[in-house]
């Protein structure tokens, strides 16, 4: 059997024995973890310092050294995230919904893990930690792919992860972290072993792991997001979302692509947005009817269909509403999108009818995230339709089973002309 | 183009429209559908007719033959689902979390449709009109795929289905019929259309669609489902649980395949279920320990992970508890296991640790069904680790998007130095 088989076979035995780990335990297993960290520090940044002198060495860009980095400053915000994550509450163990079926027959319908994760970030080692410390919280064995340029780090983190774990009681094997791209295609081919895949990086990459695998994919490939300013949008507002959802910080996904402007308000609007975006060093390209009212670059069918992720902006006039609507339905990426207008019928016509994660009024699309949602500590962003969509919370790895306690009670009984009636009396 | 991606982009663009549908208007469409059946019933029979009789020139068992017909008594059945599904609640609009972010920006999470269902089923009509009607219920467009045999009859419910929905307001194109196997393998390359599939049918089709595809599978294969006697148990109850459990109904999924009997109460217990079970014309096959108390047939290896579907069970012998669990998730499906005992901290073990959709204590495997548990309309059973497992109810039909209500904030005001902090005020 080949190694990466037997990782993943190793790591679905432990997610059995995880699943019956109490917080208690869940949560003793992370502060070792934040102590075994805190421990070996020297040795971590020994190692990184190793990673970073290689990367040099092959001429690495300084953004991409930047971001392997893992000093001590680097170690103490891991350790500062596993202690907020232990306080957060259980995902585990929820009581989602308890019915009588019968007297002395009750159906509970529990959170539980879902059992083996894997998950395959990019450079930066504070990812490995965050990731398995995730998986440790809500009981699910991990498997872990980092970029090459961190090998070192990720060894010794791993390491470190996985003995003070287990001395804390994980069972063996419920963390390996495999080696090579080989490994991740062997890997996705494990659909028996490994339930859900989590992909951290590029568009491309995303796309190639959501085309190459049977098992469920959580993450998004694309963020091409949109502000959408009503004939009814109170224009210095819209001027203000419309600049922060492009500009805040324009290297992420849920910045904003494309800016569709009703017909009514355009002559008003544009020459103001365009006088503040240009202040702002953003690019800007625009529709025949938008270049009819503001001098800028033509855009192409293929801009609508664009992210930039970066000081670029596709601006299009459209004929109300609906054809708005039509926009992002056609062209965009389920991700975020928002409309600024003052009619809240419009609004919530636009919340219901744009089949996207998140919609938003009158507010900026950057507030796609997480931490800004408060969901705590955040797993990834999902434009899938099935599970968990936007941004996902540790409830993301959970998923649940039903409890049905009886008394010996036997279906026979409810069957055929004399048959008991269910209660199905809803407790919760 | 051809006709299937046509047909499924055509249903993606319904999708889109069907998510501003309020409830008042879903019902609406499914009353007019059950009105429809009832104004057409002579037509549906008479093409049914020509379904089965076709069926009996072409040589179908008697039973292939009955499971086809829908007469007049069918379609009024029929009738009464589509009205009970009106009373049911509504999947769509459910507030599942309320947060203020700050003073005036409030999120909510809340259910929405999925999208496009693409659904293959066997020969029954009545599936036709249950899975369509489901469908519209919880606002979703639906690509549709029956048997052959009842081709005749499915041509026309899909007909009426989609005609008077229409009249009634849904969008164009939100159902299609498909019409060949071929279409199925073509549909299931359409990731980008379709979000969900449904299968309906014996093991080997189920697994072929679920390794043929990347679109998210919801339903199961197997149903390897298994009833632990514990030392503790009560042997009368464990009699009467494990002879519903096997023989109740045999050909079902949540029926039992394998019996695991404590090697402490093997030598009381295995005369005992062994004389009831032979009266239920059941066949035994049995482990070496097994043997060596009753005397059946030998069990292989293989019949531990053999779903007979028949009356045929395997007894295996273990040393306790853990045993029994690993047994279990090692050989089981994931499906529906019990254990009996009057042991409570056992029983929870066993239901934390057998890591399976439906856990049971004291009760019959024969519980594990959408009707027993009081989900009301039954859209099938998971044995998949994210989404929706065990029985999935019309909730598993729906998904949640985020809506965010603001009032011009930008993300600018919550960074740097001056940042506003977000207040996090959980309202639900």
């Amino acid at each position: 059997m080949d190694a990466v088989r037997e990782s993943a076979m190793r790591s679905k035995d432990a997610s059995f024995a995880m699943q019956g780990l109490s917080r208690e335990s869940r949560d003793q297993a992370l502060h070792a973890v934040a102590q075994g960290l805190v421990a070996d520090a020297d040795g971590i940044v020994a190692a990184n310092l190793e990673d970073m002198a290689e990367a040099e060495r092959q001429g690495l860009s300084k953004v991409l050294i930047k971001r392997l980095s893992y000093d001590h400053a680097k170690i103490e915000e891991s350790v500062r995230s596993i202690h907020s994550l232990m306080a957060q509450e259980d995902p585990v163990g929820r009581l989602l919904a308890s019915t009588e079926l019968d007297t002395g027959l009750v159906l509970e319908k529990v959170t539980c893990p879902i059992g083996v994760i894997a998950v395959i970030f990019e450079s930066r080692p504070d990812a490995l930690v965050q990731i398995s410390t995730l998986c440790l919280k809500s009981g699910n064995a991990v498997l872990l792919k980092g970029g090459s340029e961190a090998a070192q780090t990720n060894q010794i983190l791993a390491e470190i992860i996985a003995r003070a774990a287990e001395a804390a009681g994980m069972p063996a094997g419920w963390i390996h972290l495999l080696e090579t791209r080989q490994d991740v295609a062997e890997m996705l081919a494990l659909d028996e072993q490994i339930n859900l895949v989590i992909p951290r990086g590029s568009n491309e990459f995303v796309r190639y792991i959501m085309n190459s695998t049977n098992i469920p994919v959580l993450g998004h490939a694309d963020g091409i997001c949109h502000v959408y300013v009503d004939a009814d949008a109170d224009l210095d507002m819209a001027v203000r979302v419309t600049v922060d959802s492009k500009c805040q910080y324009v290297a992420v996904c849920n910045a904003a692509e494309t800016l569709l402007v009703d017909a009514d308000v355009a002559p008003a609007f544009l020459p103001q947005v365009k006088t503040t975006l240009e202040a702002c060093h953003c690019r800007l390209k625009g529709c025949e009817r938008t270049r009819a009212i503001i001098p800028i670059e033509p855009a192409t069918d293929q801009d609508w269909a664009t992210e930039y992720l970066d000081y670029v902006l596709s601006i299009r006039v459209v004929d109300g509403l609906d054809a708005a609507i039509d926009h992002i339905n056609r062209y965009g990426s389920g991700h975020t999108d928002t409309i600024i207008t003052a009619d809240r019928e419009k609004a919530e016509r636009f919340m219901n009818l744009v089949d996207s994660a998140d919609v938003f009024w009158n507010a900026s699309t950057r507030f796609s995230d997480g931490y800004r949602y408060g969901l705590g500590a955040e797993v990834g962003i999902s434009t899938n339709k099935i599970h968990a969509r936007g941004p996902v919370g540790l409830e993301g790895l959970a998923i649940y089973k039903w409890k049905l306690y009886g008394k010996g009670q036997v279906v026979a009984d409810y069957s055929g002309p004399n048959a008991r009636k269910f209660t199905h009396k809803k407790f919760r």
